[in-house]
């Protein structure tokens, strides 16, 4: 086991900290470390946040993650984090499940489950966990590559900048559900309303231009076709 | 024509700053508004950064636009930016187009259009442009809609936080296409590369559980179902 897989699990709970209490109204926090899980087994690109020069960086990146902590491909924000280790980031995942479209302007919405995880990533260098920080990112975004695609030679690894985050500061917020003006004084404005889903669907692969005819796609890619992401 | 949109429309041509050049490889660059333009008309969930003592925060939020600026419902980040007033801000708005499966790991990727937005934003106070803003942002998730629910009251408008932000500094960036190992020494190894596309569809709309019988969802919403967002 090693340095990014403690061997101690974290809490099923998650902390409340100042940046993770919550606040809002019909968006919902959770504690559950099983739901901050989820959010994060149901996407593989987040948006990265960090610091630069006092402003804010707001980047999309892809992630994988252990039990304890995130693996973030590095390389965007890997210019701007290498000029300030130690630096605070926050990592936001967020999957829109749909409009909610009330009697009311005021009341309209949206559904969503997103996490958000703070923290200051540790830049992988240890070429061991570097290779099982990008399995652990490449199988997240789709399983069964790992063992199908050629993995990174040694100089390809030396190339790949790779984060690791601790999942143990984090928050979880999500909005389900109808919207709430059903039973105040605009539900007998006769105005319809409820929600509109909205769904992220894996299509038919298609094949490089490059490839000779024959090769076919393998199952664990063909198999996605047509299921829902997110 | 209120304070938020300048009589002048912004260059054809995004300026290039510090914050907005661009230095990546497979990802492509754009210096042209109308693909800003493009990216911010596909979506309507933005992740707007702030710099919270010091510690980023990146939360999603809705947002609409017109030709010089985006208003960003600010209840999440409000109580952020109310403390921070004249404090930077980066909004990114990110389509997920698909996987990209190389022949190696290496070369695996994701192919998105993603647009990145700097400044430094304005709460609108005048009740009129607060108006005009909020039927923007009502409009851009759902068009049809600001003329078929409840507009906001006086009292409403008043406990609606919005935020306008220039359109001005921006970057965009995009990638597209197969992977590129398929000229390389990879292509021998006869593993299958292509992509493995992506797509967001509405759905059927759902209606409030609350809702008598008899109010049919109008076309506007009901014309959406199985159409693609993003």
């Amino acid at each position: 086991m090693n340095r990014a897989s403690q061997p101690s699990a974290l809490p099923a709970e998650l902390p409340v900290t100042d940046r993770t209490r919550h606040r809002r109204l019909r968006a919902q926090g959770s504690l559950a470390r099983a739901d901050l899980e989820a959010i994060l087994d149901a996407g593989f690109v987040c948006h990265l946040g960090v610091v630069v020069d006092g402003h804010p960086m707001v980047v999309p990146t892809v992630y994988g993650r252990d039990d304890t902590h995130l693996f973030l491909h590095g390389s965007v924000a890997g210019r701007s984090l290498a000029a300030a280790p130690k630096a605070p980031v926050c990592v936001t995942v967020t999957h829109v499940d749909g409009l909610v479209l009330a009697r009311s302007v005021f009341e309209h919405g949206v559904n969503y489950r997103s996490a958000m995880i703070h923290g200051v990533p540790r830049t992988v260098t240890d070429p061991d966990e570097k290779l099982r920080g990008l399995r652990l990112l490449t199988e997240h975004a789709t399983p069964g590559q790992w063992d199908y695609a050629r993995r990174p030679s040694r100089k390809e690894l030396a190339a790949t900048t790779l984060l690791a985050l601790s999942l143990a500061e984090a928050s979880v917020k999500t909005a389900v559900g109808p919207p709430e003006d059903g039973d105040g004084p605009d539900a007998a404005l006769g105005i319809w309303a409820g929600t509109l889903p909205l769904t992220a669907t894996w299509g038919t692969p298609v094949a490089d231009p490059l490839l000779p005819a024959g090769i076919e796609p393998p199952p664990h890619i063909t198999g996605r076709g047509g299921t829902r992401q997110g």
